[in-house]
């Protein structure tokens, strides 16, 4: 394996198991394996310890997972035809020449950069890898930032919104779109957009980064857009990632037109006995049928996991994702699975879209908290393409209830049967779910 | 419709709606309709008031709905060939014939009786209306009883447990099994025995109650079972409930082997022009495609619907159930979905079963509890038959993704893949739900 983060030790894992005679060795260039970073924005919050970060050590991985697992160390070249890596070790500055029989490649994605001067100012951080995290919470423990910009207004810029803004901190979004969160619906993202304000961010919606101001101890004391400037006692840049493919593209392996590798349902690329799985890769979408890139840790550690028992000699099919999206901004559960209207449109469907407001419990229940579902199905078929669901209870499970379904290609006439537990302190005796397949219905008309 | 509670207003509201010209009335023999039945144990628990226990006036119906809701009108007679119904006035106690064009029957269920001496005395009480639970409340409050005895152990016993405890009364339940809930799978039913015990509630099992023991003021004192006598200031008698169906027999409509009336899929029963939806009826099991007897608001619901539209002309289906339950068991969410492992092999079926322990959310986050999933699957078909979901949190949500799964006849194969949202305040990165399935394919073994 090629990469220590999330696919790469899934993969090892999974490969391990599925031939105890197999050597199993794991290269990473980094110090760390295996660690949280998805937890990363609830460290930083003061919800998660350090140490819970990191629950797998190179020792432990060998320990109980017998994987030789190689930190700082850096695969520099592949040479497919010798099958051999050619290995930097970052400690001693050597190169070796590895020889594999099968390899995978879970080479991850790295953060778009804005190629800016002053962008890597000590106060401006990024969050792709455990250390950055760590540093950005000890930074704000030591220097006490008043004011935060947050460069990106996607997942990440909601996660460290919510994060910064619990230690006490004034936080400015910076955001390329009228609106946050590009991947939902326009009303789920106005919804997300006033739940921002309602916890003192502010957002700027259309703004584009131009500048850093400099201030002494080399960091940035502002930031510049077209239209203004913004003082930043610390800056997140969180605009996306891109796959690394710079080693696979060398080796002579196709990459795709979304720009990650492209591999089979069995996750080998155009290359005999090279796999690859995660970040650095394309996926197929169960729902447009299109290839496309979703750098997202469940579909990472999935395909890691085919990829591992393939290069094992086991037989195993990742068939791909529906894109199934949580975030908690604040006190709000928002989640997306599958298409939007506009990607299903997009993918030659005929969207019609229906929102409807139901409760999460019974709604004279203690506790009982609105929930929106904005159901995406399609026309012709009545089949469920995608959904928006979110409310302060209950929305991110029941948006999975909808994840699951998409995959079986459910049909909004079925939805409307669906017999589903039910209890007043957990759902109403009409759950959301089945009161919005019951307004698409009307929508629709009769079949 | 003949009853106003679940299933009768829901059809008269659907009649009303589909045809705009159709008059629609509504003989309800009490004194309230469609109220919340189901929460009448939070009332007593003191979680809901007694005020929002009654959305719908007849008033309220007759304004809102263009429903003709008579209450304390008591229907004692069909009369199918005439089209006619004998309804007695309880105000009055006069008697009227009512024409109908299509009639509804909607007579839900009534209460098993132990049939012993001292069941009416004023301190035992049932909970199958809105009067008994408000006087129930009351007695509560006026006398304070210090210990309650509660025949019956199924979900009733347990909502009723819960509240009682709540309101600091010591509790016995008596229960003729070993362990409470028959409709759970063995070691849920021992969880929710742990958690009865946990929260000060004494379970006997295996008790058979022969007599209660009389004081002064009508009251009970004790109850008597085989083994012992139990204290008692007040006595909940919840061992379920049988179909009404005397109305219905009477008229030469056809019942099935469950007791309850049988109808087809659009709730027509064996006489022309008459429909029945609700407790009154038995249902499909969509899973072992019997015909059985499921008393739940949630299905009473959607037959109400269905008989409603097509007795106003419409053309609706309703395909059957697959038996859903959530219960509160005062921390712990339970929730049962499709069938047990003992249903599943009486039906034909060659279960499997496999019982996982997972985290509802990313395990080093607060708040993070575990969910226990246990899948019962076909092994021929690998087909998801049923399953048992509990744990403190996002228990009952999941149980729902399972819920519509297997109504859409998912394999475990196809769990394996679902591709479901992930943030860490919500679910961890290999959710509950997707480990169970892991589990139950090694357990299955390659196909």
């Amino acid at each position: 394996m090629i990469g220590g983060l999330a696919a790469g030790p899934s993969a090892a894992s999974k490969a391990a198991r599925t031939n105890p005679d197999a050597e199993v060795v794991l290269f990473e260039q980094g110090d760390a394996v295996s660690y949280g970073i998805c937890e990363i924005p609830y460290h930083i919050s003061g919800e998660v310890k350090e140490e819970d970060l990191s629950p797998f050590t190179p020792e432990k991985l060998r320990a109980t997972r017998r994987i030789d697992a190689r930190v700082l160390h850096r695969v520099e070249e592949i040479q497919p035809h010798r099958r051999t890596l050619r290995v930097r070790n970052l400690a001693g500055g050597s190169t070796s020449e590895e020889k594999f029989d099968r390899l995978i490649i879970a080479t991850g994605s790295r953060p778009r950069r804005l190629s800016l001067e002053g962008e890597e100012s000590r106060n401006v951080f990024r969050l792709k890898a455990l250390d950055e995290g760590i540093a950005l919470r000890k930074f704000v423990a030591e220097e006490r930032p008043r004011t935060a910009v947050i460069i990106g207004g996607g997942y990440i810029g909601m996660e460290m919104a919510d994060a910064l803004r619990t230690l006490g901190i004034d936080v400015t979004i910076l955001h390329n779109s009228a609106l946050p969160m590009r991947v939902l619906e326009r009303e789920t993202r106005e919804r997300v957009r006033e739940e921002l304000e309602k916890n003192g961010v502010r957002f700027v919606g259309m703004a584009q980064t131009t500048g850093f101001v400099r201030g002494g101890g080399s960091k940035i004391t502002h930031v510049l857009t077209g239209d203004g400037s913004y003082e930043a006692g610390i800056v997140v840049v969180a605009i996306g990632v891109e796959p690394n493919t710079d080693l696979a593209r060398g080796a002579g392996i196709r990459t795709g037109a979304s720009g990650g590798i492209h591999t089979d349902q069995r996750q080998q690329t155009s290359v005999d006995n090279i796999y690859a799985a995660g970040d650095c890769c394309e996926v197929k979408n169960l729902v447009t049928g299109r290839q496309v890139y979703i750098p997202l840790a469940t579909i990472a550690s999935k395909a890691g996991w085919t990829a591992g028992e393939n290069a094992a000699g086991g037989s195993a099919v990742f068939r791909g994702a529906i894109r199934a999206i949580a975030v908690r901004v604040f006190g709000l559960e928002v989640a997306q699975v599958g298409a939007g209207e506009e990607d299903a449109r997009e993918a030659g469907f005929d969207p019609v879209c229906e929102t409807i407001t139901g409760w999460s419990r019974v709604a004279v229940m203690p506790g009982s908290e609105r929930v929106v579902v904005r159901l995406i199905a399609d026309r012709k078929t009545r089949r469920l393409l995608g959904a928006n669901v979110w409310g302060r209870e209950g929305a991110v499970l029941r948006a999975n209830t909808l994840a699951a379904a998409i995959q079986q290609k459910v049909t909004i006439g079925e939805m409307q049967q669906w017999d589903l537990a039910y209890s007043p302190p957990f759902t109403p005796l009409w759950d959301p779910l089945i009161v919005a397949a019951n307004a698409m219905h009307k929508k629709l008309g009769t079949p």
